[in-house]
C-alpha cells in the first residue's frame, strides 16, 4: 500500500510532463485534412496572389489616359471588343471581377459609368484613375512569403488562405497514438457489473485534445496482466491506465509500472485525483496512472495525460477552456495542500458560487455547473469577494454573444 | 444589373433568417456520435448514480457502532471475513473504492487506521461515524432527474456524466443538410485556370457549425443551369450558390433564383460581401447568394448561410469566436452606411490595430491578423482609443492560458 503521505504538487507535475513529453515528427497531409492541425513548419505562399493582373470589379477595361476628362456632361466614346482581344486606341473590353486585366488595358470604368450609346458605341460619363479597379499581381501575397508560423492550428478561416496562395500540402505534427487499458473493477463483493464510464469519456477527450485513441480496451487488474499490455503498447506515444492506483489490495496499477518500467511518482496533491500517478516506459513514452472514479480519473487526465498529449501534439499544453474573470458571491472552503478543482455556476453579475463538489456528486457535479475553478494548493478555499479565473466548461466563451447582435 | 443602391443591414438579414431558418427536427443518436451535437430534448438520468450503496474509500466496512470508542490508546479487534458474506457481529470485511457496501455494514474504515492484530484478527485504532466512507444508493443524482436540458451542445466532460448515468440514445436536433453550388468562373479574356477556394473553405465552414455537406459541386454559370441545380436540391435544408452574385453580365445567380424560386433581396450592406442575397425555394429551403471572391464569400458565409446553418441545427446562431473587450490603439477608417469587417493585429496591453483590409488583402488579411472588428454600418470607422469587442479568429480565448500555469 503506498503513503499517501508524498503527493506531488501539479506544478511539480507539469514541469515533468513539459520536460520529458516532448512534440512528435511532422507529417505531410492534404489541405483536404488540415483543419484542426498544427504546423510544424511555417505554411508559404507558393504563387503570387493574385497570380496575374486582375479585375477587382466588373466593368470596362480601359486605358485610363483614354478616358481623362469624362464626365456626365463630356461623355467620351470607347469601341468595345470582346474580351481577349487587342484593344485598339479608345477601345475598352467588358470584365467582370477576378478576370484577367485585357492586355494594354490599365483601368476598369465601373458599369454605373458606362452607358449605351447611339451606334452601339458605349459612352464614359467618369474618369478613372491608372489603376482603378485592378488588382495587380502579387498584391495580395508574393510567392514564398510567410502565410502561417510553425505551431498554428489551423482553422477554416486559415484553409481559405492556403488553398488560395496554392498549398497542397503541409508538414503538421504527428498526432500523438494514445493507448488506454481500463483495469477491470474487481468487482468486490457485489459482483455487481459496474459500466465502464472512462473508457468513452477518455475517448473523447483525447480527441478533443488532438490525439489518436490507437487502443482502448479491459484489462485485467493483476500484476502480470497489467506488465503485459505495457509490454505489448509498442508505437504509443502516450499510454494511460486506468483504476487500480489506489491503496486497496487489488490495486496493482503502480506496483505493475514500477516492476516493469520506471514509476516516477504516485500521489498528486490534486482533489479529486489524489492516486494519479506517473511513470515512463523503458523506450520513453510517459505512462499515466489514473484513478478509476469517474470524476477522479477526468481530473487527473485533465492536468497529467491531456497535458501530455497536447504537448506531444506541439499544442498549447494548458487546460482547453476559455477562462473568465469572476467574482465569487460565496466563499468555497478546501483543504491546505491539495489543489482543488471545484465546481461553479454563475450568479449572473460576474459572480460564481460553488456547487456540490465532484467528492460528494462525482460526475454530477456537471449537470448543474457552468464551469470551474482552481483552487490552489497553498489557500483554504475562497473567501467571498474573491476574484478568481472562472474555466467555462464549453470550451468557448459563447455566453458573451448572446448580447450582441451579430 | 441589379441596383446596389438597395443593399439591407446585416440585422435586417439576420432577423429574416431566424424567422425563416427554423430548427430541424430531432433524430436519435448513440452516445458514441453524441459529442458536438445539440440536445433536442432535456437528457434524463436513467439510473440511480451510484446504483447501489458503495465504498467511496478503500478500507474495512465495519458496524460504525461496533469500532465506536476505537483510538490509538483504545484498539479494538474486529473479526475480518470475505466481502460477500454475512458480517458477524464485530465483524468486517475489506472492500475497495466502488466496491458494493457489504450487508449489514453503514461505515468504512480508512486503512490508515486499520492495524494487523496478533491473531489473525485486525485492530481499529480510529472510531468512524455512520455514514463515513459510503455513498448511498442516487445520493449523486437519482434516476430521472435532469442532466441536461434542451439545446445544450455535447462536450466531452458532459459525455461522461451521461455514459455514468446509463444515457445508450440521445435525441439531438438533426444537422442540416448543404447543396454547395459554386459557379464555374467565367473566365474572361484570360482563360487562366481559376483555383477554387471557395470550395474547401465552404466544407470547412460549414462543417464547423455542425452542418453536413451533402453536396458540393461546380455549376455552369448560365441561369438555366443555376436554376436546373436548384430544383435538383432536394432534401436540402440550406442552399448555398457561390459566384454570379455581381453586376456583371454573366452574374445570373440573382436572375436564377428570382426566375425559378423567390428572391428575397439582393445586395447587403456588409463589406465585404456587399453583393450577397438571399432567396427561398418553393419549398421554403434558404438559397444564399454569396460572393465568388473568397474574402466576401467568406463574411457572407458568416452572416448570412452559417447563421441559418448554426440556427437550423439549434446552435447559437451568432459568430462563433470568442471575443475580447481591447482598445483601438490607432484610429480606422470606414464608409457610413456598410457594416465593415476589418482585420486587427494585437499591439500588447489590450490594444488592437487595423491590418490591410479585405478589399486590399483578401483572404491574406488572415496571414498577418489575430481576430477582426465588426465596425457598424452607422459609424465612419473607430477613432483611437475607442472599446470595442475583438472577435478572436481562433475561435477559442487560448492567449488567456499562456500566463496561467494549467
Amino acid at each position: 500500500v503506498p503513503s499517501s503521505a508524498v503527493r506531488i504538487s501539479i506544478d511539480t507535475a507539469a514541469a515533468w510532463i513539459d520536460r520529458n513529453a516532448l512534440p512528435l515528427a511532422p507529417e505531410i497531409i492534404t489541405l483536404a485534412d488540415a483543419v484542426g492541425r498544427v504546423l510544424a513548419s511555417a505554411a508559404e505562399a507558393m504563387i503570387d496572389l493574385p497570380s496575374f493582373d486582375r479585375a477587382s470589379i466588373d466593368g470596362l477595361a480601359v486605358r485610363a489616359e483614354d478616358v481623362a476628362g469624362a464626365s456626365a456632361y463630356n461623355p467620351l466614346s470607347v469601341q468595345v471588343v470582346p474580351a481577349g482581344t487587342a484593344l485598339p486606341p479608345q477601345g475598352g473590353a467588358f470584365v467582370d471581377a477576378a478576370d484577367a486585366l485585357p492586355a494594354a488595358s490599365d483601368a476598369i470604368v465601373p458599369l454605373a459609368y458606362v452607358e449605351d450609346g447611339a451606334t452601339g458605341s458605349h459612352a464614359i460619363i467618369e474618369a478613372v484613375a491608372t489603376g482603378h479597379g485592378v488588382e495587380r499581381r502579387a498584391s495580395q501575397i508574393a510567392r514564398g512569403a510567410t502565410l502561417f508560423t510553425a505551431g498554428r492550428e489551423i482553422h477554416p478561416h486559415d484553409l481559405g488562405l492556403l488553398v488560395a496562395a496554392g498549398s497542397e500540402r503541409l508538414a503538421v505534427t504527428r498526432r500523438p497514438r494514445v493507448a488506454c487499458y481500463i483495469l477491470r473493477p474487481s468487482g468486490g463483493s457485489s459482483g455487481a457489473a459496474v459500466r465502464d464510464t472512462n473508457g468513452p469519456l477518455l475517448r473523447a477527450l483525447i480527441e478533443r485534445d488532438g490525439g489518436l485513441v490507437a487502443e482502448c480496451r479491459l484489462v485485467d487488474r493483476s500484476g502480470p496482466a497489467v506488465g503485459e499490455a505495457l509490454a505489448r503498447a509498442v508505437d504509443m506515444d502516450v499510454i494511460v491506465l486506468v483504476g487500480g492506483s489506489g491503496p486497496g489490495a487489488n490495486d496493482n496499477a503502480a506496483a505493475a509500472v514500477a516492476a516493469t518500467n520506471e514509476l516516477v511518482f504516485h500521489g498528486l496533491a490534486l482533489r479529486p485525483g489524489e492516486t494519479a500517478g506517473l511513470g515512463r516506459s523503458s523506450g520513453g513514452v510517459p505512462i499515466f496512472l489514473l484513478p478509476g472514479p469517474p470524476a477522479s480519473c477526468l481530473w487527473a487526465y485533465e492536468f497529467l495525460a491531456g497535458r501530455a498529449i497536447r504537448r506531444r501534439g506541439a499544442r498549447h499544453p494548458g487546460l482547453p477552456f476559455a477562462m473568465r474573470r469572476m467574482t465569487a458571491g460565496r466563499k468555497i472552503v478546501s483543504d491546505i495542500g491539495m489543489t482543488e478543482i471545484w465546481p461553479v455556476r454563475d450568479m449572473g453579475q460576474d459572480r460564481f458560487e460553488g456547487v456540490a463538489p465532484f467528492a460528494e456528486a462525482g460526475l454530477a457535479a456537471f449537470a448543474c455547473s457552468d464551469g470551474f475553478v482552481i483552487i490552489p494548493e497553498g489557500r483554504e478555499g475562497i473567501a467571498q469577494g474573491t476574484e478568481m479565473h472562472v474555466y467555462r466548461r464549453d470550451g468557448r466563451d459563447r455566453d458573451r454573444h448572446t448580447d450582441t447582435m451579430p
